[in-house]
């Protein structure tokens, strides 16, 4: 299941002048900053490893499409030098510092910029992991940053390596709109973890088991959290295909289009999940409504039944010295026989309002 | 009543290179894929029954509407010659091969593309099977590719061996519209199914049957599920009638609005039952309770009634050697008096705070 | 009370032809269909009612308006020759038949079709009666179609009678306004209906009578019908007064504006009347929960302070041999104080703590 | 606490000719109407109060402003007349004597009309007051019509009598102004009273106060109609700023503008409590299922102790013959013992499990 | 936690006539308005505080840019002279008095005015403190006016003593730019508070504190007024964006959109937050209706059990002469043992009944 999320906080790091730039996150990053640089066109593709800042230089201004990937963006000195090599406005710089940053896109006569969150399911910490993913198009030069060091471009990289592939036989536009289609077909696995965690609630309500309630909670909470982080990408998809036509080729846009139908069925499937998750308050609280009916009834029986006969052996057990019944000779048998009517009596009324129908 | 429903995975088969083609559904599929043609106008028809796809050829560019219904799309390399000799794009063909994907509608320059789900409610099982129908309209020929083998088009067939039938008059963008309104008509018994279950429900409601509280969910979730696959309709249809003018002649739009007509309705009499199924869980919250309270109010008469006098048989069956009252001659008698009065003041108590009322 | 609503199949008379036609509805429909025609001008006004089909022929084409009634549509023959005669299209044709047709409106070249729900309160039956109601403006011309024999015209037709009275001086654009107008000012008789409703469920829930709570569900399923059948009205109305001001008189047009103000308060009263009947659920529930409280602090009051003192009666109620206390004089009345100290001791705490207040 | 409140019929004065006139309201008004003409411009004022129809005329033709001031709608012939002098066009006649017309701007090329609700708070009744107001302003002639007589205008007079006044200075348009925003100014009174009604319930939950919750109910449906009433003049004033900048000069535009942001002010400010009253159900369930759970919690505790030693003085106190235990020396002491040891395990049991906790 | 708020007046002291001017807001203000007024350009910065109006003067009409800072506007007196010297419109000077003025925009050919909340936490009064500031753009000249003296300019102040700062080198544009993001960046630290006290209700709920539900409704409430002061940002700033792009530089629209989008951020995190805290309430009912069901289990179990064995040694008890049982030789333990069988027997009931496993 789902665990508790703790909130970090979003304002500290907030500073009061955009032109000056921190890293905005996770403190106890810890992984080196490595920039990979991939110059390819059909026939070739060179790769180019930097391990410090120095070594790197803006892609050359030849005709091939140029994939900087920026591993980690909390030593700010490193993004910054990328980004101003390429002539990126403070305003976006900080916008990729920034990890609590809302998805958005911006587009001017340089560049299109867009900052995306990538989300993975960590089966260990029984978490969601989003991870802010920043990309940049000028041009024949693509530059992507990554908060932490993954999995998530490595099929991209195999397509590269193979010659004349179909993503080497594109320009830079194309290469945009994959790394931003992969990240949109993580967020299916993302749907399906969901859906089984519904799935496990559905059983424990099922067999009524009362500890699950806490747990609806927690998934309705992640839930929110996930629509925040996915539900932006509808609107920087839609604006790609509409208003940036003259960036990109007719069969990318094309292309975008299906990311742009992706987009509308997770957050679909995100919504359809949260309304059934807050059905699960009404379900449940139905459910132990029930219950506790159940066993009120059968205590209400027992009692009613025996609480005028313990009554009466009761006064029968009374040492008073003038109680005439108490010498007859059939009293005994008697006194039980009246209170077996009386039991006999009480039961049948109960069984008669249909108090005991559905308990038996 | 509707039964549970397992979600199957959304994410595995989602490839991560849109031309390249996998099928998307459940996986015990096992019938053979037929593909059928149907040429025909006025007055001459001329039906092929394709078993392999080597002898399957695109429809002759002759003045005959053509109709190529193909049964099945789990076997990939059929779905996609099929396409190719289309000309259809690899974004749309895996669209078709994706049952998950949402019902959608793509056209350009050469062809209309529209996914839907025709649902039909199975007795046996008791669910709602969702079958994935695509269509193609490109110039004179539509091609329609169904999920598994079925009657929906039973119907069209028929009305098509009739030789100068309605639908024989007209052209492929009429056929393309009867195929669509088939399928929203279908919806109808839908609903009518639908209306059904909350019959049931509500009945269950007034038998106060404790055990209809679980079915309720699982006809929520149903209800998601069902709005998920058919809202979508509404815009498509909406876009043929509004942006399509040109591919259509008039009376094919005027038909069209009157299906547009028929999607609205469907969807909210399906909104119309969320809102039911939504107050079923007050009504059984305000049923169950009122339940509990009738209970507890017996329980509650009973024991306020017998505790104080079984409280004062048992004074009196105390061994104290000291206990005057106990020779009294008409202790015994005294004392049975005053537990009376007792007992008859807590119950004109009980009365008078109109508490047994409801009960009565 | 309003009454438990039972829905009749939508699906199985929707015909996969629109254009073969079929009636829709009550099938235990039993009165003949009539005819009424009349012609009007300022001065002259010709009545004539036509039992058969054979007699009846389509307008002339004088310059009088022609209001053409037919007053039941189970007779689909009559219902189709009419309308053809007046060149009406095969699907408004189906609309007619379709008592479960939405409200709507369609305007072409030729003429426009409105079709409505009349809507009425039958004390009788304690439901809503809803009727169809199919209106066609063409040039001079209107044809009305009514489900059942009624009076919602009798006014009209009073009217019409007097000679250059208000409606006998306009056009037939007039006369469709006076139609459509009388249908919606019904609707304020249906809002006062349920005013009244509101009102039994408000007293009932003052009075604490639990057997209300199952004609809130009624009444609120009556509202969705409600809604339903008013709320495209809005729509209809709106589209006259925007789009078809050619074929109105610029007065009839402030008419129609007038008449869209109503349809706008109707529907407010409507959604208003809605929030109301969901809140009686919460009210309710609050209600009963507040009274099981009460009933259950009585009995745990009673019950904590006679518990302990019928264990100590107990408790010198054993037959052991050695009891010291049973010997001593003043045991009885030593015992019978303590426990008078130990049953004010549990009633003060329960004093203190408050949970007394409420229920004195 | 705001009361009880009884809706009045909506339909049956509602006309089936919308061209003759009847009052549609509370049935038992008796004051007399009055009608006040005041013609002013920056110098002069003149004051004309009319007792009857005959005398008032049309107001001159100068240069003057003109406003005349209906008090009282009930007597419809005035209305009518007054109306007609001003040649206001039937259907708008008819909403300003239908106290329950829905606020509504009218604007044609003859004059502007406006009918709006003023609300005022009567400490006495403890109810709101709707009074409808409907104003028409046609060239430098404004007329009033008021439901009853009242203060609402008494600030205006007093300005007017003021020579060289600010509104003196003015124009009719301004004069318009002031009167809608006058009414406006009104709603914060409301709002106001709201919120302390609100403060009053939030001190009763918080006190435990089980009586207030049938209140919060009559304050929800207060809520529901003051928006009713008070919703519709966002759009009048945002139509009056949007589309007549002709009728006013750019300075009431611009104050009219604020008025505008009053009445979004206002609006916000009912929803706000609209919100505030729902949740009271929410917090009120809590707080009396909080109750019952202590109070059970108490009942359980003291039952689950003595239940099963009241059972084991049970037990010795048995007449049977042949008790060994009876006659042991030391029997009475140990079994009390064993009791004590039992007592002190269940009630170490609960505290374990923290079930009271809470209560202490 | 958050303390319960007391709501001010919003009606009383709203003018009925706008052009007349009074403060609207907390009366026990006692601080002194000052007044300062800074010119600079890149090179030079001088500095005034003026202690009485009398002093003031309006900006020079030179090249340099002139922030005057107005600390109160509780002096209606201050205000209006500072105002008028700068020719602002009544209408406004009023908004910067009401102190309940809802944040809007109002731009003209003459002037930019924009009016704000500026929030911060109060630790110690555990309240969100809504600072009302006004900010006037027009030509070269900002005039800023705020409600109490406080620390929000601080951070500009200190940069605008560095002689070729950022800021120093901008014009007055970018200076009414900087004042509306400091007030912007703020609401993050607001979000922050929020998010600790929603942490704290979750541990609560978590350890079953039931004190904790009377809380969640204060949190509530603040999130509802917060909502209402920080909402219509999104609308200022993107009409700041959208339609005055004449009045600020590009580069200072670039940064506006930068602050749009922390808006929308804000906004989303607080509609998060009034998510989560709506489901409180669901999870806490659900959370004591378990605690209850769990208490009854014991109750009922202890109760079902030992009320027939408390009645059956009431039997033998009773002090009739004939009890033939009594004299038996092994009757008390034949009498035990049918005990002991009837006691496990319900015992096993329940547990096959699976109520207890919950609780154990
Ligand atoms: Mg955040
Ligand atoms: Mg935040
Ligand atoms: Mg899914
Ligand atoms: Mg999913
Ligand atoms: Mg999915
Ligand atoms: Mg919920
Ligand atoms: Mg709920
Ligand atoms: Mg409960
Ligand atoms: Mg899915
Ligand atoms: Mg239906
Ligand atoms: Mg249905
Ligand atoms: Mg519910
Ligand atoms: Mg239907
Ligand atoms: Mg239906
Ligand atoms: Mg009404
Ligand atoms: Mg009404
Ligand atoms: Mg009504
Ligand atoms: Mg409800
Ligand atoms: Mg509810
Ligand atoms: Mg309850
Ligand atoms: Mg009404
Ligand atoms: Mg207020
Ligand atoms: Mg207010
Ligand atoms: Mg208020
Ligand atoms: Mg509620
Ligand atoms: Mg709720
Ligand atoms: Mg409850
Ligand atoms: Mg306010
Ligand atoms: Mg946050
Ligand atoms: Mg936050
Ligand atoms: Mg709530």
């Amino acid at each position: 299941m789902i665990k508790k999320t703790k909130n970090t906080k979003d304002s500290k790091e907030i500073k009061h002048k955009p032109w000056m730039l921190t890293y905005v996150g996770d403190h106890q990053v810890s992984h080196d900053v490595s920039i990979e640089s991939r110059s390819y066109d059909r026939a070739s593709l060179s790769l180019k490893t930097y391990s410090s800042l120095d070594e790197y230089t803006s892609h050359s201004e030849s005709d091939t499409t140029t994939w900087v990937e920026v591993n980690g963006i909390h030593d700010t000195t490193i993004t910054k030098s990328v980004c101003e090599k390429a002539a990126v406005h403070g305003v976006n710089i900080e916008d990729i510092l920034n990890t609590k940053q809302r998805p958005k896109i911006e587009s001017n006569n340089e560049y299109i910029f867009v900052t995306l969150k990538a989300i993975s399911y960590n089966e260990e910490k029984e978490t969601f992991i989003k991870e802010q993913i920043s990309i940049i198009l000028k041009d024949n030069l693509v530059i992507s940053f990554s908060q932490f060091p993954n999995d998530i471009f490595k099929r991209l990289k195999a397509e590269l390596s193979v010659e004349d592939s179909f993503l080497r036989q594109k320009n830079a536009g194309f290469l945009f709109y994959r790394i931003i289609d992969l990240i949109v077909d993580g967020y299916f696995k993302v749907g399906d973890q969901i859906d089984s965690e519904i799935a496990i609630i559905e059983d424990a309500l099922d067999n009524s088991d009362n500890e699950i309630i806490e747990d609806v909670y927690w998934l309705k909470k992640e839930l929110l959290y996930l629509k925040k982080a996915i539900y932006p990408i509808n609107d920087i998809v839609k604006h790609l295909v509409r208003t940036e036509k003259k960036n990109f080729s007719s069969e990318t846009i094309f292309f975008f289009k299906d990311t742009m139908d992706h987009c509308l069925q997770i957050n679909e499937s995100i919504s359809l999940n949260q309304e059934l998750v807050t059905s699960f308050y009404d379900l449940y609280l139905s459910n132990i409504n029930k219950k506790t009916n159940e066993v009120m009834m059968y205590l209400t029986l027992f009692s009613t039944i025996f609480i005028p006969l313990t009554y009466i052996v009761g006064v029968y057990g009374m040492n008073f010295k003038n109680m005439p019944e108490l010498d007859y000779k059939y009293g005994y048998i008697a006194i039980m026989i009246v209170q077996f009517v009386i039991g006999i009596g009480i039961y049948s009324y109960f069984k008669k309002k249909k108090w005991l129908n559905s308990s038996e």
